[in-house]
């Protein structure tokens, strides 16, 4: 039986993750990773959860255990509203919010809602790859917009959605994550989001805000979500997941649009997988009810601020002249800059022989076009392991340069 | 903002569930519901579930809450390899199994794997309506073949093959669900899916087998399963869940194929949504390892076959001539067929008035092209609920015959 003539475009058109691929690579014990985007598992706050999910399930064997509505538990979104109002100031009522098995799903189910083959949207580049590979599936035409330290650039953001009108075309969405971004680090500030802002009402568009580190800041302040600064105009569609905050595991984050939109979603979500789970639902609303996350979210910003601090410090100890690197004030993550002619996927190989790991920037660029990039995580490694991880990056970097 | 210009055409074609719209309508206690498809939630092994939920994630936190692997987490692959064995004589490995978020989702990726807008398939005609709502985002044409109480007619299924490719196009797949099927509850013989097998080699096509319900059967020995019969050459994708026969809030299911096509399916679930929860896959996979499932099930036959015999024995007592039902031998539902003149879906809001639910089965049809059935589900309803609410019905059909 040859199924090649059965397979449908989005088959045809996927590639494998790099990062999934990689994180099966690189599961010996010895190699320090600095590749995945995998929050630290001492900090998971284990007790809390067994303990909340026993008695959910207990107390509430029905709702638990049974199907859930497709919008979402009552009890999760009511907590997700006073969620929204504590941390961003933001207003939504439950039919605003869809409860979604966590950002890439979001980002799937947006892909799904608003792009047929061959439409055009606007991402930063370089931008997150899970979502170039929701985006690739669903056969979106992406158009990368330049990006500084300060995220991407309204002025060739224009510049693309200009280009998009002349050729005759909507720019379905502008994808961006205006805070400590995957892959970059870097924030957005302010007055930025509110021209990007006024260019996705220019052009009759919406920016699909993605927030899934907004949360582990340490240190300034932070700029306003951009849905906090459209005030409810309708020009944003943001994005929140608990991966980053409670634990990858429930698989659970959530959509805030218009109203309109977000029926749009729950009749999607009917034919995708009718509910995202209610126990876990439930266990998360229970987890939020008992004010844990604040705290855990404190914990969390301390030992990841330790890392990024060791980070930084360590690089500047180690690596060679001609080696930049970001300064990100939150997140997981930071980006690497080699030298222009050098390759940091053909450095990988040498890198995994010397037992470190990472992630070849080139896979976040949606034209794959720069190749001197790479991504590193300072969340998932211990302390001794970023101080050993990066003495033998810098090794294979000199070796290679 | 008028997002209108901006959906995709999988929005636009997409309409709400009428199941899921209706389950809401008829939360209210005191209507009496055949209209769901849910297990009964008396029957769920409560406190089975909040032990082993609470022992996996205390004693593998971290691969409880972590990421997991897109293709399923190795500790529950092991117990459906031995479940697949035990229970249905079918030798797969791990790389033939792809773990889902229930067959929902199931269904979707098989839509999307396979079915570029305009692809056609084949179903039987009526068929599980959640499973159209699926091929239908993904811009499927869909080809009913009609069906008796032996499940599809062979016959009707080549013609429509036969005319496919008269018109010069492939069958992308066939979407069966052999037992005890949603909505009519009719089990296709053995001798006949050996002819339906015949002619999905013939036409290089594969079938799609959906067994949600196959393990709740009341009497009678099973035919072997579509994958079983094909003897691993390669013309059948199988799918369970575990949203009947454990519970539906854990959205667990699996797809068993070929290892290469179960490896298009994994790359396309890292774009869906990385991976389903590994909270809920391990203690699942350790509720099969303490061999609760066997027991459990056992408990469901005897109590849905007792439901099953109480809703035929009191629909022979209630109905008046010229309305007919099935007679299944497991699953949740069987099908009433009321007079050719009569709508199921007229009479539903005079149903509705005397507190009494079921589904119409306009919905179930492909084209929508008969009126005069509705499904029952037995298995959520007390026996109370049965008797009262089926004479309820009764004097419905019977005030509008």
């Amino acid at each position: 039986m040859d199924y090649t003539p059965l397979f449908s475009n989005a088959v045809r058109r996927s590639k494998a993750s790099a990062i999934r691929e990689l994180l099966k690579v690189i599961a010996q014990p010895e190699i320090i990773s600095f590749a995945g985007g995998l929050p630290a598992a001492d900090l998971f706050p284990v007790a809390e959860i067994a303990d909340i999910m026993q008695n959910v399930i207990r107390k509430h064997p029905q709702a638990s255990l049974q199907y859930g509505a497709t919008e979402g538990q009552a009890e999760l979104k009511k907590e997700l509203i006073t969620l929204l109002k504590e941390t961003e100031n933001i207003t939504a009522t439950a039919d605003q919010i869809l409860v979604v098995s966590a950002s890439q799903q979001a980002l799937d189910m947006t892909a799904r809602a608003f792009v047929n083959e061959g439409d055009s949207i606007i991402t930063a580049s370089p931008t997150y790859l899970g979502a170039l590979q929701a985006f690739t599936a669903a056969g979106a035409d992406i158009r990368g917009a330049e990006s500084d330290e300060n995220g991407v650039l309204p002025h060739d953001v224009e510049a693309k959605l200009a280009a998009l009108k002349k050729e005759g075309k909507l720019c379905k969405f502008i994808y961006l994550v205006p805070d400590f971004q995957n892959p970059t680090g870097t924030t957005i500030p302010e007055e930025r989001r509110i021209k990007l802002l006024e260019l996705a009402k220019k052009y009759n568009t919406f920016i699909l805000e993605d927030s899934p580190y907004r949360q582990v800041r340490f240190e300034g302040s932070a700029p306003r979500t951009f849905y906090a600064l459209d005030e409810g105009r309708g020009n944003v569609i943001t994005m929140f997941t608990f991966s980053k905050v409670l634990v990858p595991g429930f698989r659970l984050g959530f959509i805030v649009g218009p109203k309109d939109v977000i029926r749009k979603y729950v009749i999607l979500k009917q034919a995708v997988d009718l509910c995202s789970s209610p126990t876990l639902q439930l266990a998360t609303a229970e987890y939020l009810r008992g004010g844990h996350l604040k705290k855990h979210v404190k914990d969390l910003i301390a030992a990841y601020r330790e890392k990024r601090d060791l980070m930084l410090k360590t690089l500047a100890e180690v690596m060679p002249a001609g080696v930049t690197w970001t300064k990100p004030a939150g997140g997981l993550f930071l980006w690497v800059t080699l030298p222009k002619h050098m390759d940091a996927m053909d450095l990988l190989n040498k890198a995994l022989a010397r037992k470190v790991a990472y992630v070849a920037g080139v896979d976040f660029y949606p034209a794959c076009d720069v190749k001197n990039d790479l991504r590193l995580n300072f969340s998932y490694s211990t302390k001794a392991q970023i101080v050993e991880g990066l003495k033998r990056l810098a090794q294979t970097i000199k070796e290679n340069m």
